[in-house]
């Protein structure tokens, strides 16, 4: 079910300035002089953080860390949400926008990764460092250059750290944000994600599972002649590879991993593999889902039927680990043109990626939102050997402050 | 390629008595009154012996216990040949027939194994209790019985303990044994393996493979169009799965296990599977193996044709981990009546059963052979659970001891 915007949040749509451009005066002028002036404190915020272990579902210690530092800030009605999520509030008038900028807390690392940072020139390495250290990073930044401008914004700003937004989490933090936290207040949501100056408009959703095939298993000579759980399995898998998809919308579909059987003379009493599906097009990723499922089934079904004689009949189990919602924007909507000109300002051309990310749900749920890439030239996310070049990397940091006072508006 | 017998062992077996009948003479009758009366001592070196660890190729320290037992038995030549078989000869007359008695030192238990043996009446547990620490102690209370009633055989015995009988072992201790320790010497085989009173005349065969797909692998989403390796490995299974074969012979094949992949997001770079494909009749047997191969390949141009516009090829790699020859016997061979014959005298009616042993090397050169139980009760061989019960044991050895004199006569 999608559900419809909160009545509140329409109104302030409607109020809201579509796409204004930022005014050229003297205190944006200081704000961005100010980022530019301090990128060298952000980046040392950005490796602070990162020394700060985050694996998933354990983000706690960095939340702790990236709370501390909104409370110097000054941000109001700091805290930690019931799943872990950090909020501070930089308030703006009633009945105007109210803006997320987020970036996400956790990493891909489990418990005990060396998450030292290591400086070479202007490139740092360690793992999240881009990933989203950075995000989190520019987020101070930005409230920080604020301040130093004595700007205030029509709309209020809300800045977040989410947890979950990485493989397992499932995007539990920002669900949380829209489903109980901020629910029916947000009109615009910025995540701030990896580096770069990518622009994402288009949420890929994904269907994840988790597919199992049981039996009593047995020995492979003297049981055979009963159905084989990774034979049903392979069945599975060679129909799913001749699914047909279309090309425009991009969808796509892959078994990523097998498992099943301890033994080369046993046959297994369970094969089970994990599957992702994915699209920008929630109908087309539907339709792909339907089919996927009767794949599944008439696996088991004919591996049954291979073996009539037999008294034993597999069974399937299919769970579903991860749904992210897909949707798509137009590619003139207000809120991608308001990045643009924020960018153009800086020399910035974004490229459109789509993507899976934090604003997945705010999109599937028909709110402006954008994931926007946080400077600088990142190598390697998701791997240990995870770099970050910080070259002209202040660029990232004015292409976010200056799309959010775009949709803030100042006063 | 099957050797033809050595001229040397074809004229022995024209003149070793064909099934004899062993005479019902004083000695034999007092050496097996003597393995009736000493069978609380076969078992308590069965204890001995299986509480020695002999874990998949690291035999070494079993079998020097075992070749120590041998030299107190006063057998000649004792030795522990090149790949760790233990040998020791109880010398006959020249001319006549060469009888191998052999059971296996390994286990299919690694190191570290608790293979402390628990007793509990009549019950023992302890893995490898039966399978085969039955087999060794018998071929000892064999040579203790012979001694004691001063039998002196025709033909020679050869009292043998192999190793890699299990699994990845591949039978590599009697391979050893008839390509160059024994090479053209043995006339007959018999392998005491395992408990009960089974009699193995059939060899099952087995062609065992590891098959591993194999591409660059990459995003789920971003990377996807490409050839997927475990979208290839699925596309073999499912024809194997679907692959028909006779009844009788039996033929059986089972994918025992599939692996692949690191992640639900990523494109495998690699997915793999172990086969098992076994049968008593050898023709059976390679006309299966030449429909797996051929569905192996089958399935990596299927997967490669369905993404025409990739430059990427997966490749296959097919491995060859295991091959134990086939062979059968007529069910009123010499050596099957000569078994027959020695259980009759004891009451003891053995059932047949196909299976895949030592026996499979000289059954598939042609050398009469057999694999024979060792008595008493055994269950859960190959689990840490395994027990055998020794109530009535003394026959098993009783069993082999007959056998023996049947085959080599008495002098």
């Amino acid at each position: 079910m999608r559900p419809t915007l909160h009545a509140v949040v329409a109104a302030a749509l409607l109020a809201a300035p579509a796409a204004a451009q930022v005014p050229d005066d003297a205190r944006v002028r200081q704000a961005l002089a100010y980022a530019a002036r301090t990128e060298a404190q952000t980046i040392d915020e950005q490796v602070a953080l990162c020394e700060i272990e985050a694996p998933p579902f354990k983000e706690a210690r960095r939340a702790a860390d990236f709370r501390r530092r909104m409370e110097a800030l000054g941000l109001r009605n700091v805290r930690i949400d019931s799943v872990g999520n950090v909020i501070g509030e930089r308030p703006g008038e009633p009945g105007q926008p109210v803006i997320v900028i987020s970036g996400h807390l956790d990493t891909v690392f489990p418990e005990g990764t060396d998450v030292r940072v290591r400086r070479e020139g202007t490139l740092l390495r360690g793992p999240g460092i881009g990933d989203d250290c950075r995000g989190l990073a520019v987020l101070l930044a930005v409230a920080r250059a604020l301040d130093d401008a004595r700007i205030r914004t029509r709309g209020t700003v809300l800045f977040v750290g989410t947890v979950g937004e990485e493989g397992a989490g499932n995007l539990r933090g920002v669900r949380h944000l829209f489903e109980k936290e901020l629910r029916g207040r947000v009109t615009h949501f910025i995540s701030v994600d990896d580096t770069g100056y990518e622009l994402t408009k288009d949420a890929v959703g994904s269907y994840r599972y988790r597919v199992a095939y049981k039996g009593p298993g047995g020995h492979s000579y003297g049981a055979f002649g009963m159905p084989n759980p990774v034979h049903a399995l392979g069945r599975a898998i060679a129909r799913i590879a001749d699914l047909q998809v279309p090309t425009e919308p991009k969808v796509t579909f892959s078994v990523g991993v097998v498992e099943g059987g301890t033994s080369v003379n046993a046959i297994a009493a369970e094969a089970s593999m994990l599957v992702d599906m994915r699209s920008v097009a929630p109908a087309a990723l539907d339709s792909l889902d339907r089919r996927f499922h009767s794949a599944v089934r008439q696996a088991v079904d004919d591996e049954n039927a291979r073996w009539p004689e037999s008294t034993v009949r597999l069974t399937v189990e299919v769970e579903r680990t991860g749904t992210r919602p897909a949707g798509t924007q137009p590619d003139d909507a207000a809120i991608v043109r308001a990045a643009r000109a924020a960018g153009q300002r800086l020399g910035i051309d974004p490229h459109l990626t789509p993507s899976s990310t934090d604003a997945n749900i705010p999109i599937s749920l028909g709110i402006p939102s954008l994931t926007i890439g946080a400077g600088g030239k990142g190598e390697g996310a998701h791997s240990l050997a995870e770099s970050w070049d910080s070259q002209g990397s202040e660029k990232g940091t004015q292409w976010v402050l200056l799309l959010v006072l775009g949709l803030a508006g100042v006063r």
